[in-house]
């Protein structure tokens, strides 16, 4: 039996977390699918907008169980493709940043099938957005820096340290894991007093925030148990937080208090 | 006149041209605001989703016209949200990524006015994607880096001397003007073979592309007239473009033609 459908690959960027940050063309895309491969980063919800007869696989990574390599992906895609027609490829964030997603239309260009891009809001712009810090400010910093914390050989890339002597706001995705290694670089740089934030889920209900500077960064991580997945914020616009005063002033008064019981502040 | 609309104001990412690049996010406060204020770079197409009972007003720079301030705009968005309610600031892109969108927010909460941010799809990531160029790319980019071409003093980063130097792909916002010095500073470093795109209107149907290396592209951006406003992106994933090799290939002949007429490659 010949497939009716059309072989086609459309990558579309899911956004942030919160399914009304999908693009209308992304959301159209989805409705016009003839089979769906989600990954763990996209919000289920947006699943609900695809039509009812069309199949729908998740294809991303869970703990503890076999998940596919990009290969395998890749085939499956050439597959599905072949035998369903319009395939919608839907990421979380953008496809293009840090989702191999460039890959995917390579492979599926190899067997002559038609490739569209529909990007996304990245979670690198606006999960620091949504929560108050803007990754650009008028004389706090003239450019942005999105950084992956896990690169190809599962290191920290090094474009870090050139970055961190720069007036860039540094954001990282896929670096909760290596905040320790982070903290540590900047700390040896003398650069102790530069402001960071922590934002673990990010534009959903379960978003949770930890803010400080290189030198209590790691404590308020720990108190306020942030974890992955997340994104790390570093430079000047973090302290445009409302809660970045707040807590400084917080941290000192507790500093001054556990380290010098016997000043005369008391 | 009392008036019944509590003040609010929402700043709204229209996204890169494209109209369906909005979010759906976006859309509902379009739908949902007593007036809206709209920027040069926001297609106006998407004004038709607006009621037609709101007022709509272009607060952007025209050629030639006197435009406001930022001051001057930071008392226009108040004095609406007291006039009108609910204030949708509709933004190019994304209104963190340098659109001094903070700055608005800033002054409306001194006013104790409640404020939304709603991302839009930045051009930073979107406008080289949609021309076949990804931001990242696993053995090509670790992280990629967006610069203003025109700070606040209207000068070129400095932090481009830094970012050049390392793996990062590049994006200049707003840097088309300056295209000759940014050519200029990867000619004196030795860098003449770094792969450099020019996007002018990207995602829109006016869209124009030069691409090359530092040493061809003031003359395919003359060639082709490719101009204002428009995107830089620099760096090796710029070589994934099919047009690239071709394009490469094509300056190879000519050059070998028209600087060596009598050679035995003839």
């Amino acid at each position: 039996m010949k497939n009716p459908n059309k072989p086609k690959l459309t990558l579309v960027g899911a956004g942030p977390g919160d399914v009304d940050l999908i693009t209308l063309k992304g959301l159209n895309a989805l409705r016009s699918a003839d089979v769906v491969l989600y990954d763990a980063l996209v919000n289920p919800a947006l699943l609900e907008k695809v039509p009812a007869t069309v199949p729908t696989y998740f294809v991303g990574k869970r703990k503890g169980q076999h998940s596919l390599t990009q290969e395998e992906l890749n085939d499956l895609i050439i597959e599905v493709a072949f035998r369903y027609g319009h395939v919608v490829r839907l990421k979380g964030g953008d496809p293009f940043v840090f989702g191999r997603g460039f890959e995917e239309i390579q492979a599926a260009k190899v067997h002559a099938i038609e490739t569209e891009y529909i990007p996304g809001i990245s979670s690198a712009i606006s999960v620091a957005g949504l929560e108050g810090i803007p990754v650009t400010h008028r004389g706090s910093s003239e450019s942005f820096w999105v950084i992956t914390g896990t690169n190809s050989s599962r290191q920290l890339s090094d474009d870090l340290r050139a970055a961190m002597h720069t007036h860039a706001t540094i954001i990282i995705l896929m670096g909760v894991a290596q905040l320790s290694k982070i903290v540590a670089l900047y700390n040896q740089a003398g650069m102790e007093d530069t402001a960071i934030a922590v934002i673990q889920n990010g534009a959903t209900a379960e978003k949770k925030l930890a803010i400080g500077t290189m030198q209590s960064i790691l404590r308020t991580v720990d108190e306020k148990q942030v974890g992955s997945p997340g994104i790390i914020v570093i430079g000047e616009t973090v302290r445009l937080h409302p809660d970045f005063l707040f807590q400084q002033a917080h941290v000192s008064a507790l500093l001054t208090y556990a380290g010098n019981p016997c000043s005369e502040t008391q």
